[in-house]
């Protein structure tokens, strides 16, 4: 019997636990409205190293070793360590892990790799090939902007369309534990692309894969938008909040009542001139790990779907004229391990 | 009950089966010795596109629309895709699988990504999430100097130590089928630096890699090297595999009456000129797809150990002083479905 529903989306038997989270953010997502949530603050970007690229590595070794810390585990008690970054060939991730003796699967997901790797994480728990798995993923605004977009001493002018990548990584540990919350479904996504060319627009070019993945959830399970507490977009950002709203609102579904999105919530739209909102692998991660963990536990929240959406472009496919391929990757998370469609 | 041995590897209770491979190649590759193996030859880089990016997607499209053809499958069959190559933001891949109507898991190994592939789709399988899951990688020489090393146009003197990028792409259909050959163990790479940094001798970063994820698979299943017909690494090339074996060597395991290596063997070592063998991610999945498929098929080998290498740095990371982090991911492929160890 396998475990699937309709053709996008699986459900655990044994919905695997997230046991616990950690997150470290810049001085910039400290200030912001989640700031109380996270549980480390670097005050400079660098974080005592000699590049930014460094840095980031430093972020995502420092969330991953609290988070074993929290949840008392050594390197023989992880199975798995699933992760993946922004920076060219996920340099992000392996500096970070390099530190740690784990066995290790590289993922690219850009922005959607948190629920990627938490999918993949679930999987291999559920399928009976790991009991402790740890999922993380991270971003640096500088080493983006680098990277992706001008030099930060340039000082450019950025669109209103644009958004502020995350300086943060958030690392979660997913267990065969039974102590909620558990990871009950989980709808993977296909890559849309409907077109969109313009790379400082990305929550509009990402807006179409959140709504497909999120119509297959729901056509999927049976599940209705009145059965979550909140939905969650990992970082469509103002713009592609409003987008994928309407968008969903064409096929039938009116989620409004319960949307939200990382990228709207992390910084203060007002004070902190972020544009359309937040973005960056490190978005969502922190988000999740820092306050959505926090009210799934305080009981807050009983049932969320969490959509990472990634921008699959780089600079050069830009420059040759391509559009942008997106995907969403979407998990529930319930504080009650049974109960699927 | 886990299906875990040891501390790395895994084992399926009902083994996936690999239904059936494609291969797609450059022409340099179609002249070696494994030529007659492969699918499909493009006769120039280009293939018909604008740039060697798009190219490289194309080989990648082309592999996955083929292999879907062998096995008769339509998008709505198969349930799951994995890839990557090595282009930033691994593009190859994302604008080959634009063109499939399918969910979707982005990875990142570097040459270790055929591997890491076929350990998820057969963890997909066994976990009981999916009936048929396409694992496949891609690389091109063209795309890969231009973004690693020097413009092509320059002319540049390759070290003794260099290797050949592959110019190719490989797909596997992996399914619950009945039918050999089967997956039977993975067994999943930590990250391993001895402190390389010539990005140029990429076989002797990645030999301690290799030599760490089999002994290591030895050491979990209680196998022994006699028990395999063939250890064959990703691509170590010559310098390499001679520096694993001794590495294996001193660990008081003897695998050189089975050794090879893809990097050696794709390539015609005298008449081709390509230094210390091929490389890229390509290498592994056309020699697996292409030779060892047909050979497991034919009954020339019964049990093979098949364990794709990567180095996982990029350029900037190499010009920061970093040593190079490496990776080596094993899977057991045998013509019989039971007797794990």
């Amino acid at each position: 019997m396998k475990k699937r529903l309709g053709t996008q989306t699986i459900y655990f038997e044994n919905p695997p636990s997230i046991t616990a989270c950690a997150t470290v953010v810049g001085k910039k997502e400290s200030e912001g409205p989640l700031g109380s949530y996270f549980d480390t603050v670097i005050e400079d970007g660098l974080y005592g190293e000699k590049s930014w690229e460094k840095a980031e590595s430093k972020l995502m070794r420092t969330a991953i070793s609290h988070v074993m810390h929290k949840a008392g585990l050594n390197f023989e008690d992880v199975h798995y360590l699933f992760a993946g970054d922004l920076l060219n060939q996920c340099s992000g991730s392996h500096f970070a892990v390099r530190a740690f003796a784990v066995p290790f699967f590289g993922l690219y997901g850009a922005c959607s790799t948190m629920a990627e790797s938490m999918s993949l994480a679930a999987m291999a728990i559920d399928g009976g090939f790991a009991e402790k798995v740890i999922a993380s993923t991270s971003s640096h605004f500088c080493s983006a902007e680098k990277q992706f977009r001008l030099p930060l001493e340039y000082g450019g002018q950025r669109t209103p369309t644009a958004q502020w990548t995350c300086t943060g990584s958030g690392a979660a540990v997913i267990s065969d534990h039974l102590m909620p919350p558990y990871i009950t479904h989980v709808t993977t996504g296909k890559i849309i692309d409907l077109g969109v060319t313009d790379a400082n627009n990305m929550g509009a070019a990402m807006a179409p894969a959140a709504a497909d993945t999120i119509a297959a959830h729901f056509n999927d399970t049976g599940f209705c938008p009145t059965d979550y507490d909140l939905i969650i977009t990992g970082d469509l950002g103002f713009i592609g909040k409003d987008i994928l709203k309407d968008l969903l609102k064409r096929a039938g579904l009116d989620i409004s009542p319960v949307q939200e999105d990382c990228g709207c919530i992390l910084y203060d739209k007002d004070a902190q001139d972020v544009h359309s909102g937040g973005s960056g692998c490190g978005c969502s991660a922190v988000t999740f790990c820092g306050k959505l963990m926090n009210d799934l536990r305080c009981g807050i929240y009983s049932n969320i779907l969490f959509i990472a959406t990634g921008a699959l472009m780089n600079t050069l496919t830009c420059q040759q004229g391509e559009s942008i391929p997106c995907i969403a990757h979407a998990v529930r998370i319930s504080t009650k391990a049974g109960g699927h469609a």
